[in-house]
C-alpha cells in the first residue's frame, strides 16, 4: 500500500506516530511560512501541515499526494469538533505528488450547482462529491442487506442469460446481431421473467438475482434503457408468503436509513385505490381522498357535470388561492390532457364562489360541503367524464395539493400493497400509454401474460376479461411503485387460454413462448414472485428524486451517455463483421416444440 | 405456503405430526394394496405411503403433488440410513395433484447419460438432477463468500453500464442498435475495465462487482459469448496488496469444498514459466520440467536439432510405449501445428532406441540421460525450432504426460502466480491467435493497453517494447488461468505513449479512449486490480471440466441457445424500428475531449 493509514481514521491515539497517507488535495490555506491542506481519501479528511514553501506552492486542487509525516495534536483553539480527525494534524516531512490535476470543470464541493450534463460528462469528478459518493455506497449496502436476508431464507442467487430470445413483455427489446449466425439476432431481456419461471420448473424453489434489465422505451421521465431489479421467485408459495417476504425486505432496507417501518403493511385493492386516490400507486402519506359525486349530481343542470362519472377532491385552505393560481390549475389539467379543472371556492364566510358555483342548483349548493367534506376556507376541485380519466386527473390534483399544502412532509414514509388488479386492459389503452401489446388481441395483460387469475376468475377470465382479477400485488412507497409481482400461471392450458385471449394464435405463442409452454408440460410447480425496481428503491432511500442519482454511470434522456458519448456510429467493417445485413440462413432448429 | 414442512427436513422427532408436503414424484413402487412414492423437493426426498389405489395409479414420474399425512416410523428393517429422512415415512391421507407431467425426454437421474444438446434444450429438467442442481447452488455460495470477504475489506459493490461505447480490449464487441439515435450503436462491454478505472478516478478506492461481460469471439472450446467475472479494483495499492487479497479470496472459496490452500501462493515469472513449463499457465501439480537442450546439441549432426531452440521433456516409464502410442504422439503434435514430436526411448537396459537415437553422436548418447534427468525406462521427447513454438509443444506434451502417467491426480490442487509478463507482443501473433489488435501498430498489449510497465521499464518501454515487462499478475490453478490483473497506468502521458506504440494515433486514441484520457487529467490515483474468471473458478470448485456446467442457461458452440433457439431472425418491423439501416445523424458531441 502507498499509505499506512486511512485519513479519516486518524485520532488522538495516533499522536506521535509517523504515518504515510495518500489522497486528494482539498482546501489549501497559506499562512505564510506554514500552509494547511485538507487531504481527502475515501475514509475522510485530515489536516496536513506543510512548512516547506516549495512543496506547497506547486500544489493545486485535486492533486494526488503521498504524505509522510508525524501526527500531532492541533494547537489549542484550532480543534475542529465537527471533524473526526479534528483533534489532530499531520506535520508533513515528505510530500510526493502522485498525480497532478488540470483545473477542474467544476469544484468538488457539495454546494456548487452544476448542470447534469456537465456532471455526467465528468462523472468521475462528480462522484468525488459527498452526496453522489454516498448514494453509490448506500446502493452497495442495499444490495448487501437484501442478499443477506434472502440468503438467510435459503434463496439461491442464479444468473440468467442476457443474450437471449426476443420475448416481448410490454416494451421493445434491444437487439444484438449474432455474427456467428449472420442475419440472426439476440435480444437483451426486459426481465429474467421466463428464466426465473423455468428455474421453478427446474426445482430451485427459491431464486433471486439483482438483475440487469433492458427496455427500449421512448424515454419517459426518469427511465433508463438499462436498469436493475431485485428479482425473486419461489415455488409452492401463495400471495401472503411473497408479501411477507417483501415486507421483511423493505423493513431491512429502510433500517439502513434508520427508519422503522411498521408491518404488516396495509393492503388496498386496485379498485379501491382508483376510487379513493385516483391512482394505482396511491401516496398514503396523507388523506384527502376523492369523493365520487356522480349520484350527487345526477339531476344537475350544469352540463359539464352530466357525465358518466363526477368526482371531487378538497384542497384545505384553497379558497384563498389567487386568480393566477387557479388559472395555473387549469394549465395543470391541460398538460395532463384534460380540458380544465372545475372548482368551487368555499369561502370562510360560507359563500360558494368561482365560475362553477353559479351553475349549481340550491340543493347542490346546500349539500356540497357536507358531501365533499369541505370546510370553510377550502377549495373543491371537480373532474367529470370517463371514470378512469376523471379519477386520474383528481388523483394528480390530490398529489399536487399534498405538496402545496404541506400535507406531504419530508421524512414521512407510507407503504401500501395494491392487490387484486384487473388481469386485462384494452390493448388500445396500453399502446396509447406507450407499451407494446404482446398479441394482436383486443385485450392485453395489465401486469404480464404470465400472471395467474385469482381462483374465482379461473374459469371465466376468457369469457369476461373485463371483470377478471389477477393474483398480482404491487408495493407502493410514497406514491412510487417500488415492486410488483404475482402468483404465476403454472398450468399450460391456462397459459394458452391467456395467450389466445391476447390474440396470440398457436403459432405465435409457439414462436414467442414455446420453450415456456414446453417446460410447463413436465411438472411445473405452483410458483410466484416479485421484483423490486432497485434504482427506485435506492433513490428513495437516498432521498433523491431521480434514479440517475443512484446509478454510477447513468444515461440522460434519449439514452445518451455524456461520459462516453455512446451510442455512436460504427465502422463499415464492424457492420459487415456483425452480419447486420446478412439474410438469416435456413432456420436453425425451432425452440423445443411444446 | 402449500406445505408445512420441507421434505428433506423430516426426522423421527416429527413422528405423529400431521404434515403437508409438496414436491415431485420420483420412484414409485406398488406393493399391491400399499404403494410407496419417493417425493422430492429442493430440500431432499421422503417416502410417502399411499394406501388408496386410485390415488396411486394415476400418478406418473415428475407429477407435482401436495400430500397431507401423518409422519410415522418406518417398519423395522425398512429404515434407509443413507437418507436423512430414512427413519420415517409419511402415510398419505390426502393427495392433490398440483400438476401433471408428460413423459420425460430423459430421466431425472444422475446416472442416465444424456447428450448435451438434449440436456440444454430441456435445461429445466436437467437442473432437477442432483449434479447440475448442486453446481448452480455452489455458484451462489461462491458469490456469497466472495462478497462477504470483500465487504469485510471495505469494498463497495458498484454496477457499471452494459450499454456503452465500443472500446476494443482484445476481442470484438457485441453491438446494439440505438433506436432513439438511428444509425448509432451501443456496445456491450468486454469487461468493466474503463469504468472501474474511472471509479478510481472518482475516489471510490475499493470497487468490486460480479459483472457480466461480453466478447464476440470465434468460439474456442469452452468459451461463452456472455460470461461473468469477479471484478476488483483499488487505489493506492501495489502488486503485493492485490495478490494478498486474491489469495484470501481463493482460500475462502476453496474452503467451500473443504480444501485448505496454503498461502502465500508461490510466484513464478512469465519467463520462468515459459522456460520451465512451456506455458504461461503452468500446471504445478507435478514436476517434469522442460530441459533446454540448445547448448547440448550445439554441435549436433542431426539436422532437426540444428535449431534456435531445442528442448526436452521426460515421460517416466515412457520407454515401453508401443509403436501405436508413439505414432499417436506424432498426431498429437500435428494437431497443434507441429511436424511431429521427436523422441528417444531410454530402455530399461540402458539402450537408446527410436528413430532419433541413431542420429545422435556418441557424446550426445552418453550424456543425454544425465542432461534430461531421464532414468532407464523413460521416454525423452524433444521439440526444436523457434523457442516459443517448441516450448508450447513441450508444454502441451508435459500436460498430456501428467495425465497419462497419473502424475496429475484428481483432488490435487496447485496454485501459482505468474508475474512479470511482457507488456507487448507482436500484433501479428495476437491476430493469429484470434485476438483483435487494438491499434494499427506492430505491437499490441499482452494483457491490455491499460497495464502499467514495471518501474524499471517506465522510461524505455517504447524504445524497447520487446523487453518491457508489465506490472501484471495472473493466478493459475491446475493449469487454468483463473484470474489476472495488473497495476494500471494512471499517468496520462504514459497512457498516450502506450497507445502510440500500439499504433493508435491521437485521433484514434481520442475516439476510442478519450473519456479515459480526459479523466486522467484530474488527479487519477495510482490503482490496480484483478478479475477472476468466475465461470472457470466455479467449474473448478464443482469439479467440472466445462464452464457450461456451472451456468444456469449456457450456450453451445456458435453461441446458440438450444432452450430458446436464440439467436433468431427478427421481423422487418423490428428491424425498421431498431434503426439498423438508418444513417447516423450529424455526430452528436464527441466524448469529452482530453
Amino acid at each position: 500500500m502507498l499509505r499506512t493509514h486511512d485519513l479519516g481514521t486518524l485520532r488522538a491515539e495516533h499522536i506521535g506516530q509517523t504515518v504515510t497517507l495518500a489522497g486528494w488535495v482539498g482546501r489549501r490555506r497559506d499562512h505564510g511560512g506554514v500552509a494547511f491542506i485538507d487531504l481527502r481519501d475515501a475514509s475522510g479528511v485530515a489536516q496536513i501541515v506543510v512548512r516547506d514553501e516549495e512543496d506547497f506552492h506547486s500544489l493545486r486542487n485535486e492533486f494526488v499526494l503521498q504524505v509522510t509525516g508525524t501526527v500531532e495534536r492541533r494547537p489549542e483553539g484550532n480543534e475542529n469538533p465537527a471533524l473526526g480527525t479534528g483533534e489532530i494534524e499531520v506535520l508533513a516531512e515528505n510530500v510526493v505528488v502522485l498525480n497532478t490535476s488540470a483545473p477542474l470543470p467544476f469544484q468538488i464541493d457539495e454546494h456548487v450547482e452544476v448542470g447534469e450534463e456537465a456532471r455526467l460528462r465528468h462523472r468521475y469528478l462528480d462522484l468525488r462529491r459527498p452526496g453522489p459518493n454516498a448514494n453509490i455506497r448506500l446502493r452497495s449496502e442495499a444490495n448487501r442487506i437484501a442478499r443477506e436476508l434472502l440468503h438467510g431464507d435459503g434463496y439461491t442467487e442464479i444468473e440468467t442469460p442476457t443474450l437471449t430470445r426476443s420475448t416481448p413483455e410490454g416494451a421493445r427489446d434491444f437487439l444484438v446481431p449474432a455474427r456467428l449466425a449472420p442475419g440472426s439476432w439476440y435480444a437483451l431481456p426486459q426481465s429474467p421473467q421466463l428464466f426465473k419461471q423455468l428455474l421453478q420448473v427446474g426445482g430451485f424453489e427459491k431464486y433471486y438475482q439483482i438483475a440487469r434489465c433492458y427496455r427500449d422505451e421512448d424515454f419517459r421521465a426518469d427511465r433508463q434503457p438499462e436498469f436493475t431489479q431485485l428479482d425473486i421467485e419461489a415455488s409452492f408459495v401463495e400471495q401472503d408468503d411473497v408479501i411477507e417476504l417483501g415486507e421483511r425486505l423493505v423493513k431491512a432496507l429502510w433500517q439502513l436509513i434508520d427508519v422503522e417501518i411498521p408491518t404488516p403493511i396495509q393492503r388496498i385493492t386496485y379498485a379501491d385505490a382508483m376510487a379513493r386516490f385516483g391512482s394505482d400507486k396511491p401516496d398514503m402519506r396523507f388523506g384527502l381522498e376523492l369523493t365520487e359525486m356522480t349520484e350527487f349530481f345526477k339531476d344537475t343542470g350544469f352540463g359539464v357535470f352530466k357525465a358518466p362519472y363526477v368526482g371531487a377532491v378538497v384542497m384545505p385552505g384553497g379558497a384563498s388561492q389567487p386568480r393566477r393560481t387557479l388559472d395555473a390549475w387549469q394549465e395543470f389539467a391541460k398538460q395532463r390532457g384534460h380540458k380544465g379543472l372545475a372548482y368551487v371556492l368555499y369561502k370562510e364566510d360560507g359563500e360558494l364562489a368561482g365560475p362553477v358555483a353559479k351553475n349549481l342548483n340550491d340543493h347542490e349548493r346546500e349539500n356540497l360541503a357536507a358531501a365533499t367534506g369541505a370546510k370553510p376556507g377550502d377549495c373543491i376541485f371537480f373532474a367529470a367524464g370517463q371514470q378512469n380519466d376523471a379519477r386520474a386527473l383528481l388523483g394528480a390534483a390530490r398529489i399536487e395539493i399534498g405538496h402545496r399544502t404541506g400535507l406531504i412532509k419530508d421524512g414521512d414514509w407510507a407503504f401500501v400493497w395494491v392487490v387484486d388488479a384487473p388481469m386485462f386492459e384494452a390493448a388500445a389503452d396500453a399502446v396509447a400509454a406507450g407499451d407494446v401489446a404482446v398479441g394482436a388481441g383486443k385485450w392485453t395483460a395489465v401486469h404480464h401474460a404470465f400472471t395467474s387469475p385469482k381462483p374465482e376468475h379461473m374459469d371465466t377470465f376468457d369469457q369476461d376479461p373485463a371483470s377478471a382479477l389477477s393474483y398480482a400485488y404491487d408495493i407502493v412507497c410514497n406514491g412510487n411503485e417500488i415492486g410488483g409481482g404475482s402468483i404465476r400461471i403454472h398450468d399450460r392450458a391456462v397459459q394458452e387460454r391467456v395467450f389466445r385471449l391476447m390474440g396470440l394464435d398457436e403459432e405465435a405463442a409457439q414462436t414467442k413462448f414455446g420453450f415456456l409452454l414446453e417446460g410447463f408440460k413436465y411438472g411445473a410447480p405452483p410458483h410466484g414472485g416479485i421484483a423490486f425496481g432497485w434504482d427506485r428503491v435506492v433513490s428513495l432511500l437516498a432521498g433523491e428524486d431521480s434514479i440517475r442519482e443512484v446509478i454510477a454511470f447513468p444515461k440522460t434522456g434519449g439514452g445518451y451517455d455524456p461520459l462516453t458519448a455512446a451510442p455512436a456510429p460504427i465502422t463499415a467493417e464492424q457492420r459487415k463483421e456483425a452480419g447486420v445485413d446478412a439474410k438469416a440462413e435456413a432456420k436453425k432448429d425451432e425452440p423445443a416444440k411444446a
